[in-house]
C-alpha cells in the first residue's frame, strides 16, 4: 500500500481505517475481478459529502441568492468539475481497475475518475468526519473552482452570445467511431445552416462542448 | 422569543446564536413586509446538509445497492417526506408569514413548511456542526421514514400493479379552482377508458397521486 501513503500525504489526510481508503479506490472491475466490494456505495455518500462541502463554501463566501448559488453548486460538483480537481494530484493514478477496463482506457474515463473521487471524500468523512472532508474540498478543490466555472459554460456562452444577434444553434453528432465502452463522438455546431464549430469527445456532451468552445474561439479571432 | 425555545426544546437543541432560528422560521412573506433576510439561503444549505444526514443514515442501515439507496434517498427528503416529519412536531406554527401569505393559506402551504424545515437543519448545522444536525435528523426524520417512502409511492405502485395485467392509464386534471396562489386540483386516473380513482390535492400532483391513492384502495376492497 505505499502508493496509497503517497496519495494520503497528497490529500493530507492519514486515514485510521486504511481499508477504507482502499474501499474508495476499488473500481467495480477490479472488484468482480478479486471478489470484492467496490467503491459505488461509498461514492453514493461521497456525493453528498462534496454537495454540503461545497455548499457551506458557498453560502459563507458568495452574497448571491439562493438560485445563483444552487446553478454554481451545481457545476462545482459535476464530473468535468471532478476532473479538474482529480488531474491536480493525479488521482486517477491510485484507482484500482480490472484488467480489461485498463487496457480499454479506462484510466482516463472521466466517470470512473469523477465516481473513486467522489468515493474518496466519502471514505474521509466516515473515517474522520464532515470538517475532515471539508477541509479536503477547501484546500483541494475550491483553489480550482474558477477554472471548473469556466471550463463547462461553453454551450451556455455561445447560446447566451447568439440569442442577443437573433441566430439559431444546433447540434450534431457526425461521426461515432470505437468500441462500446470506449467511443469517440465528433460534433459540429452550426449556426443557421453555417458550421461554426467541430468538436471531439468521451461522450455526445463533451463533443459538443468541444465544439461550442471551438465555436467561440473562432468568433474571438 | 417564547414560541422559539419550544421549538427548541423540541428539537433537542439550544442555539448559541439565536439570529440563525430567527432567520430559518423567516419566510420571504415575512421579510419584505419587515425589511428583513429570508431564510432561503439558508434553505440551499440545508437542503445538502439533509441530503448528508439522510445519506449516511441509508449507507449504515441499508445493505442495498446505490441505485436503491438513490432512489430512497429523494423520497426522504422531498417535499412530501419533510412535510410529514414537520407535522410530527406541529412545526409550521413556528413559522413567521407575511400578513398576505398567512390570509391566504400559507401556514399549510407544503413548499413553505418543507424550506422552513431544510432551513432550519442549515442553522443548526452552522451553529452546531454537522453532528448536530444528524441527530436531529436520526430523531425526529428517520422515525417515521417508513411513513415517508409508503406516502409517495402510490402512482408507482400503480403504475407497476397495472403494468402486469397489461393495462394503461393515464390521468386527467379535470378541475381547478381558487385563487392563483392558493388552487385546488382535482384529478381522475383513468385504466383504459374506465375511471379508477379521484383525488384533489393543492397540486395537479398531489391531485394525482390521491387519484391513485384511491384507485388503490378501490382495488383493495
Amino acid at each position: 500500500m505505499s502508493d496509497f501513503s503517497e496519495l494520503e500525504s497528497k490529500i493530507n489526510y492519514n486515514f485510521k481505517n486504511k481499508s477504507l481508503l482502499f474501499l474508495a479506490l476499488t473500481h467495480s472491475s477490479y472488484a468482480n475481478e478479486h471478489s470484492l466490494v467496490s467503491n459505488e456505495r461509498l461514492e453514493f455518500l461521497g456525493d453528498a459529502v462534496l454537495e454540503l462541502a461545497m455548499s457551506k463554501y458557498l453560502y459563507n463566501n458568495e452574497t448571491q441568492d439562493e438560485g445563483i448559488l444552487t446553478k454554481k453548486r451545481a457545476k462545482l460538483v459535476c464530473e468535468n468539475a471532478l476532473n479538474i480537481y482529480a488531474s491536480k494530484i493525479d488521482f486517477n493514478k491510485y484507482i484500482l481497475l480490472g484488467h480489461g477496463e485498463e487496457a480499454t482506457g479506462g484510466r482516463n474515463r472521466k466517470a470512473i475518475i469523477a465516481d473513486a473521487l467522489e468515493a474518496l471524500l466519502g471514505a474521509v468523512f466516515l473515517d474522520g468526519g464532515f470538517d475532515k472532508a471539508l477541509s479536503l474540498v477547501l484546500n483541494l478543490f475550491v483553489p480550482y473552482i474558477n477554472e471548473a466555472l469556466k471550463n463547462q459554460d461553453y454551450k451556455s456562452i455561445l447560446q447566451e452570445k447568439l440569442q442577443s444577434e437573433k441566430r439559431s444553434i444546433h447540434y450534431e453528432i457526425v461521426k461515432e467511431s470505437g468500441l462500446p465502452n470506449d467511443k469517440t463522438f465528433e460534433a459540429i455546431v452550426y449556426m443557421d445552416e453555417i458550421i461554426m464549430g467541430r468538436g471531439i469527445g468521451k461522450s455526445k456532451k463533451e463533443a459538443e462542448m468541444e465544439a461550442a468552445k471551438n465555436a467561440l474561439e473562432k468568433e474571438a479571432r
